[in-house]
């Protein structure tokens, strides 16, 4: 039995999510039927790295699988495309270890948040973006403020519905913010992320970006371990996921 | 009674075209039924610069109409963006001279021309680009195939139903390819443009960058003057009206 890795790309705005749930579009389903068909109708599970939230996008999530489809690589990343919704795009198709699971083994995942402070809308970024039109955002602190983040911490203050897994200590190896015009991206890599960790890193730093906390607030966040004190979560349509390493 | 000069962005997807028709959902429609609103009820007819096709985006398209709304600019362009749907927003609002118009006093127009030359299509910009996996475009000879369309000309053979004006003849005053990795982008301003002009001839620069006719074509067929010599019509998704100067 081949196992295969897919590195996949979603526009994540139709779907809630990755993955299957029994009334709702998911990624994971969609794939599961276009694999399951070339796979002479039986069925096939694909196992994500990242589940995705509703409306958040995929540049490089990675997927794996068990199959006996007997297509070369090449032929085999046509035949997926070719039977996709065209709001999904498998990128790569390659021949892995037995062993090779996506989601066990990934080392580092790398998100992407994207926000547009400018005070009108982008009618073309509007499903890829957070539209912030009340201010600009001080981006020059905000970077200041997430350095404090960088590293191992307890990361319990961004995470959605804790306590719900054995332990709340992820490693930050990479947080930078980067601005062109009226867009700011922030960059995020780390071991692992808790429920829900970069949306509300997120909107932390944009409630220190606007002036509304000083830029000490985040290490006090941090330290408290208190979700209730840390900044709001940020709308699902900012963020992507761009990267797994293994 | 106020001369009003608005200048609007739109995402072509969802609208068949600029123009108001009777079944089908278009900006002028949206635009003017937001302004009879704040019109106390009373109708508006709203002059588009540019009859956008259906699908075809806009990033600066320019409209007037004369209205008795009672709002300064600034609250104006909030009024209508906050009616409006989430794919059409106005970038300006602006009082101008009682007789301008915003179709008939046009100079110069730029359109946008996006194309995604990758084996691979891309979910993010699937609706704002044409994908074209066949073959990497030589942008170089492109660029040196359309030096001939500079200047003033009769443009009839990029003219789809042809003859339907006084005269074909327009003159292009800037027309230059670009691209950035798997993106290119053709821009070109003229003082007008023939129905499905920037179409037409980006169907014929594709058909010279993919070596199926040699440079020296595009003379032939701007010289002989005929629709059906040029290359195809290419889609709707990858021309953006992106401004007009006065």
């Amino acid at each position: 039995m081949r196992n295969i890795k897919l590195i996949l790309s979603y526009d994540g705005t139709d779907f809630f999510g990755w993955q299957r749930q029994k009334e709702f579009r998911s990624v994971q389903q969609e794939l599961e039927e276009v694999v399951a068909k070339l796979n002479g109708g039986k069925e096939v599970a694909c196992i994500g790295c990242s589940r995705t939230d509703a409306g958040v996008h995929a540049v490089g999530q990675v997927v794996s699988f068990r199959c006996n489809i007997n297509l070369a690589p090449d032929r085999f990343l046509y035949a997926l495309n070719g039977n996709l919704p065209k709001d999904v795009v498998v990128r790569s198709v390659e021949d892995v270890d037995d062993n090779f699971n996506a989601n066990r083994f990934a080392k580092r995942k790398l998100y992407r948040y994207v926000i547009h402070d400018h005070k009108l809308p982008d009618v073309f970024l509007r499903k890829y973006s957070w539209h912030y039109p009340y201010c600009k955002l001080d981006d020059v602190i905000m970077n200041k403020a997430a350095e404090c983040l960088l590293g191992t911490h307890d990361f319990r203050c961004f995470e959605t519905e804790w306590p719900n897994r054995k332990t709340s200590v992820r490693t930050i190896t990479h947080l930078k913010l980067n601005r062109a015009g009226q867009y700011l991206w922030l960059d995020i890599e780390a071991d692992g992320f808790l429920y829900n960790m970069v949306r509300s890193i997120t909107g932390t730093l944009v409630n220190i970006g606007r002036g509304y906390w000083p830029v000490e607030q985040m290490k006090q966040i941090l330290d408290n371990g208190d979700r209730a004190q840390a900044g709001p979560t940020s709308p699902a349509q900012g963020l992507f996921l761009m990267r797994i390493t293994y």
